[in-house]
């Protein structure tokens, strides 16, 4: 079960659809387990609510096209109970991140409501 | 699919876990159709990811202990589409919500990350 925040340079780029995010973007992405929800499937009457359970992980991304010119111009954090993950994972992240291209490395869509 | 975001008086109200929410809480709750992401899917390797579609609904909940009296404590407000939904509609609102009275007509729980 994840969520995505972004600073406010991140979510004006995806607010105004402008590709590639500038330098100074940040996005986190919170991933936790999923659990079924008793509580909630009670009141729906059948079997359909996840509700976040123990955290993953905390995963990060800046952009800084000058510094991180090797990575897409993002820089990648991998965060696992408040310590940051080794070396050897995070230079998996980049290539992860390759598939994404067109949208500058980022999966994350906007979720506009309105 | 659903997120949910509180003011500060719910927020500091669910890291103390304190019950009941304190009047000037303001909990909101965003629903969208939720839709297979093939973008996501086909990174992943397998078919896991969903992210969200067309806003459905959003619904807020405002404790004023004195004014709201009559349904816990809380007023209840659904919108569609930027337009507030019907009385009718609005009538059923805390009924739904009564199986939660232990914490204070509150469905949502706070999903730490630590």
């Amino acid at each position: 079960m994840r969520a995505q925040l972004g600073n406010d340079i991140a979510l004006k780029a995806y607010r105004e659809g402008r590709l590639p995010f500038p330098d100074g973007s940040i996005i986190v992405a919170l991933h936790w387990k999923r659990v079924a929800s008793d509580e909630d499937n009670k009141v729906f009457g059948f079997q359909q609510a996840f509700v976040p359970g123990a955290p993953v992980n905390m995963q990060v991304i800046l952009k800084d096209s000058q510094k991180y010119a090797a990575s897409g111009g993002w820089g990648f954090g991998d965060f696992k109970d408040g310590k940051a993950s080794d070396q050897a994972l995070h230079e998996k992240c980049y290539s992860c991140h390759i598939p994404a291209k067109a949208t500058d490395y980022v999966y994350t869509h906007y979720a506009p409501f309105k």
